[in-house]
């Protein structure tokens, strides 16, 4: 049973998102599915294989230039408002992976919109950006073939968050971030710009373009599709593409991870005790009893200790599935799931924080401090 | 008889302005008087003995600052759309007198406000500019006590408006501004960042800073006081002075020369035929029949023709008031004054002409074109 009953879809890069039913996100939102897909991606990563990446905006135009081993690039970033989080680590993995795959990589510190939004002054924002690009590095991101940068001090993005001003009504604005203070709109904005600063001519002009989203950030998607539609004449974009993955539950079964609330979520840099303590209290898809789970088995489509799996922390598909059965068939028992999953974390988190550790001061490099 | 019945006082930078009773804006919108500050100014400009100068916020405040020979700054700038004309010669001439009384002098060519309000790509107004910064050398600006610069390419105006992004509600700018696209409500942002850029470290810091403006534009400055105020922590802004300044009328009568009505105005580099003949064929405050105004004499506050004279191209005060007793006592009539007017406007423009042509070179390398 799940703690959230509301069964309204709303998508709102700047709240909460209730998704009850991703199939509605076809219908309503145009966000289109992406197993049709998946057979023709040449090495689909394991959020593809896991239909975590369950949709997609106008794939095929990459898929295609992959396919044919041309140009194309990809975007994301992250908002300098604390440490890497599991939504960030997924945002994070894919654009990785794209790298692999031989995109032209950019990834944006939005340390505008953590201004406008959140209320992070700039000196605050670039204490979090130096850890938050080292923990990037240390995840595997090539530096040499990728483009890390920070929304205030990249003038591209400002320019273009200019130039699209006159294409942004107000009424498109509040329709999709309500009534906001002007900054919030012009991180909007600046966001676009982020988006299509890969088409530019210093980067080799226009390109297929992907962004990994959760499906909370498709919104952005669809304002900087329309600008680079007005725009094209202009810059010759062609419109960005994006693939949309489904977002993790909180750990304690509310909709979403959500850093109001402490217990629905760790980052990648919380003390070891602390995410044990936060695992091991975790909502499940249980049973009242032992007996009862035993005979009925669990509910791991309803289960945040499963996500944690199927997510982020089992990298072999088999693996995966194996609990998934052991869990449905009654045979895994939720303490011992919990133990095993914390285990796994555990492992990765102190791999990590080694691997970040040797990276910051190739981030400090990166962000021109010294 | 004025060619305009409406009484409405609306002020709006982006639109048409009706001004029939300046007394008003004293109440209703908290401009204050400049005649009572009159006598304390050292050594007053045309303008202000003219009472063109007819109102102000905050002066005194750089009133002090001019008579202890301290430190403050006068901005203003061009929206480079086209040719310099009356109203902007305006404000150019009043930039030059603080000039040449000791205060750091800012120019801004609002090259964002004429690509997001005029639709003006920031390559045609790259043109007018050039144009434009000859105009002001021509005029008597000393550049090398003064910065000269563009909003698209100075990244201290952009950055303090997305500062001030977060201090500008909705509410605000829809009440000053109207429900305009995002990008107008951004170049407001902007000509807030021109308006206290002078105040940053980068010039020595915090300072009275005086605006002349006309009576259209105080809007921006009321916005950009707020903003000053609300951001006063971090940058210890002193809010912001200015003059108002009266609005000629329209040539042909009506309230305000305007772009949109080609017989309302010339600017300073029309043929001198069409100077003459829009001057020839302007409105006047004369009387239907010579016999009438023999006898009545003439009515030169509600007439075009002695404003030229009276704003713009008499500098002797005491030629100007016997222009204006002459035209009163039935002495002067419409068709002679016209005569001596064209003379004086088409001696001046001819003199600038020729002084504008030699400051060219240097424009361009203000604007760092080769």
């Amino acid at each position: 049973m799940s703690v959230t009953d509301d069964k309204k879809t709303v998508l709102d890069p700047f709240g909460t998102t209730a998704i009850e039913d991703y199939n509605r996100l076809y219908e309503e939102f145009g966000i289109q599915p992406f197993k049709p897909l998946l057979n023709r991606v040449p090495n689909p990563s394991m959020y593809m294989r896991r239909n975590v990446v369950f949709g997609h905006r106008d794939f095929q135009c990459v898929l295609e230039t992959m396919r044919n081993h041309e140009d194309f690039a990809v975007m994301s970033g992250i908002k300098p408002t604390g440490e890497f989080h599991l939504g960030t680590l997924m945002t994070a993995r894919e654009v990785i992976y794209f790298q692999s795959q031989g995109a032209k990589t950019f990834y944006c510190i939005a340390d505008v919109e953590a201004y406008e939004d959140n209320k992070i002054s700039f000196e605050r924002s670039q204490k979090f950006a130096v850890g938050n690009v080292a923990d990037l590095l240390a995840l595997g991101f090539n530096p040499k073939k990728g483009c890390i940068y920070q929304q205030s001090k990249e003038r591209r993005v400002q320019d273009l968050a200019i130039i699209f001003g006159r294409g942004a009504t107000l009424a498109t604005m509040k329709a999709i971030y309500g009534e906001r203070h002007i900054g919030l709109y012009l991180s909007a904005l600046i966001q676009a710009g982020d988006i299509l600063m890969p088409q530019l001519k210093d980067f080799d002009g226009p390109k297929p373009t992907v962004v990994p989203v959760g499906v909370d950030q498709d919104p952005h998607l669809r304002l900087t599709r329309d600008l680079a539609a007005k725009f094209r004449r202009k810059y010759n974009f062609i419109l960005p593409s994006s693939t949309v993955h489904k977002i993790m539950k909180g750990l304690d079964g509310s909709p979403k991870m959500s850093k109001r609330n402490p217990t629905s979520y760790f980052t990648l840099h919380d003390e070891p005790e602390t995410i044990a303590k936060k695992i091991s209290s975790a909502f499940t898809g249980g049973r009242p009893t032992v007996e009862e789970q035993r005979k009925l088995g669990g509910n791991p489509e309803n289960c945040p200790v499963y996500e944690l799996d199927m997510y982020q922390f089992v990298e072999d598909d088999d693996k995966v599935i194996q609990v998934y059965h052991d869990c449905k068939s009654g045979k895994l028992l939720c303490g011992e799931h919990k133990k095993q999953t914390i285990e796994r974390v555990l492992k990765f988190v102190k791999e990590h924080q080694l691997r970040k550790e040797k990276s910051m001061d190739r981030s400090r490099e990166i962000l021109h401090m010294e």
